[in-house]
């Protein structure tokens, strides 16, 4: 049979572990796929020490991989969403088979291009694109075809949840740790899309896309940081039995469908809960399977390698057979899909709270305090009143409340604000039993 | 276009949740496969009272429905291995798509079954048949087929994890756990299969084989089952920061291929170590991608069921663009498989051991003791030393080894039983770091 012949656009850190993990495994993947596979060329201006390129035909122009007539699938591994949409699309124009790694041009640009790519009958595969080595693209799109998918809830930044590991195991500050995975090569320069949650934003959408049936829509998603949480939260958290884990949540709901990334306290006892450093994990509830994780590397050169391997081998098992489109890129088919689903506001979104505030050490504060919050109908589960500080008047009071609407939560939090017994902002945390 | 027809033989507990989640779920999975799915006949003497039969056409003779021309799809739900083996023969022999739940068939039978349905050009599929709800074959045969899987380890039965959960959390015997799990329904009146680990025998060697890329070898697995795990054993090994599962392991090593079903102890810090209850969980290394994992249901009706609809929809994807044998069915085509793996005897693995004895509280018994290992190249990596109970003059020994090759530690253990300060039997379990 014909090898299935390969171009690779970018040779950073997943183009080289790309390439290194198609060259060394070769006869294994051949054997698994039934086809030889090549690389036939690649596109790079400062090559890579780690891959030995004596064999293969470097181009400096990443343009003229996509313009190879000889090549039979694209792997854009560049990055950005400028050059990464042009390049696709021209892939996709050419007739070429197409594996990305790249969340956010699929986040925002991947409706228009899997249309092109429907049109024109070729795949465009991005296993990569989430979770790393994980699968997870997989299994929402083929092994738990055949649920409902009630909701999903993901550590899909390793940088984020390095930081929050961190701090809760030496008790140290959300800058001190940050500056940290910096030097260590975890987080970039400027941290923002891994810590503010716009890294795990673009992930979220494209596993909410796959497991609801809809269109991507990478402008709805709720999203808040980790910057703001203090070491005394990740104490506290842990004197409840919690953790606090950075997740992409995406849920069904009766109102509406719910798409957001924040910090969330859930049980200690949870699986996920327990993923800890730069792993990543991804909790997915079906109506039929029930709950089921999948754990593994989110980053770094092989593991997502080995996701885009697994993305070209499913392209070369189809080519050889002369078939595209066995399974459509968002899972459902197009008329199949929900093109206008009801995505939640935060406002309208249902979680119980953890709420830590200062309060002036004197009667009645509590009961000033759970009047407005009954008021809401929004009861307390559990509290936690520290002695004053030496010279302090006030003393930290944390609280669990039962589930509210966020919308009430957080008028009931001005109102506790306004109180003149409370000092400063009130701390709120998402909390999920994600039972 | 055409509908996909799907005929059930068997309609007990994975029988039943199929068919109601291919009936509930139908417009999703319709909208999924790109084609609507039907089952137009169902083969059960019973019937199933969680079913609604009324518009569906129910057979009493299984066979009729692999015989019936218009079904695309047998699924077989019957389990046992020699009239499941029929069944799958004839509805492959007619040119049928096949989905099975059966481990012990696939196990047993599948080098014959896959050779015929490779013949017919016809896919035989079974998710299904390992870790029920979890999609571990489409994970190991697609989702890492860019890796060289480097070794495996799950906990794949259920009861057996449930028991020895109980055991830990409730500081239990095994017999009674056992009595009680029979009472829940979570063990079978002879529990055998679960507890010796024969069960996860036929689960591994299908693991193995898709992670290899080596025909199915059920008589080469080591088993050995839970039922001789004591209560002292459980507490001993937490004391030391461990926890003791039942694991079926795989493992690729320069000397040739371990396969083996045993009690193990692993770190408590592992997540795997923390999967508790009936839930399953396979913890896969591959090179490129490191550790992944994937934790689920691993038995029940819809759990079990989402597997089998899975499957469906994978054939109904194929069956629609006229096309079999995308995947090959154990993952690698067989012009690349290993025909002839050299797997290890036990006697030839190396691990490290938890050894507990019974010794006279006398100065020098250590010293003997450590000669033997000592003798044999094992060194002790950590001791735990009881006071002696009132009025007994042995006092428990609890030794964690270096990491020794089976045969050598068990020519150590026979040495160390004939010294007259030890008495009766050194019990021991493996110790896996699953680093």
């Amino acid at each position: 049979m014909k090898p299935v012949k390969v171009g690779i656009c970018g040779l950073g850190t997943v183009g080289g572990g790309t390439f290194n993990v198609l060259t060394r495994n070769k006869r294994d993947i051949s054997a698994r796929a039934g086809v030889e596979i090549d690389i036939i060329q690649v596109g790079t201006r400062r090559g890579n020490s780690a891959c030995d390129l004596t064999q293969t035909a470097v181009v400096t122009d990443i343009f003229d991989v996509v313009r190879n007539p000889d090549v039979d699938i694209v792997v854009e591994l560049i990055g950005g969403t400028t050059v990464a949409r042009a390049l696709v699309l021209e892939a996709i124009a050419n007739g070429k088979q197409v594996v990305t790694a790249n969340k956010a041009l699929i986040a925002e640009h991947g409706n228009e291009i899997f249309a092109r790519a429907a049109e024109q009958g070729v795949s465009v595969a991005f296993e990569a694109a989430v979770a790393g080595g994980i699968p997870i693209i997989k299994a929402l799109r083929e092994g738990l075809a055949g649920n409902r998918i009630e909701w999903l809830a993901g550590i899909i930044n390793g940088t984020g949840n390095f930081i929050l590991t961190e701090m809760r195991d030496k008790g140290r500050a959300f800058d001190d740790v940050l500056a940290e995975a910096q030097a260590l090569g975890y987080a970039e320069a400027d941290p923002t899309f891994d810590v503010e949650g716009i890294d795990a934003a673009h992930k979220l959408v494209i596993l909410a896309s796959l497991a609801f049936g809809m269109p991507l829509q990478f402008d709805k998603v709720f999203t808040e940081g980790i910057s703001k949480i203090a070491p005394e939260d990740v104490a506290y958290a842990q004197e409840l039995g919690y953790r606090i884990k950075h997740l992409g949540i995406a849920k069904q709901t009766a109102a509406g469908i719910e798409l957001r990334v924040h910090p969330t306290m859930i049980p200690e006892k949870r699986l996920i809960a327990n993923v800890d450093g730069v792993m990543n994990a991804v909790l997915v509830k079906g109506d039929a399977v029930g709950p089921t994780l999948y754990y593994g590397a989110g980053a770094g050169a092989e593991p997502t390698a080995s996701a885009v391997v697994a993305d070209i081998i499913d392209l070369a098992r189809n080519v050889t057979v002369g078939f595209e489109h066995r399974v459509p890129a968002l899972g459902f088919h197009p008329q199949g899909q929900n093109v206008q689903p009801n995505i939640l506001p935060q406002s309208e979104v249902e979680t119980a709270y953890y709420l830590r505030l200062l309060a002036e050490d004197r009667p009645g504060v509590l009961a000033q305090i759970s009047t407005i919050l009954a008021d809401a109908n929004i009861s307390v589960e559990a509290l936690i009143q520290k002695e004053p500080q030496q010279d302090a008047p006030q003393v930290p009071l944390i609280l669990l409340t039962s589930r509210a609407i966020e919308r009430q939560l957080m008028t009931a939090i001005e109102k506790i604000e306004a109180l003149s017994v409370i000092h400063g902002e009130v701390t709120h945390i998402r909390v999920e039993s994600l039972g």
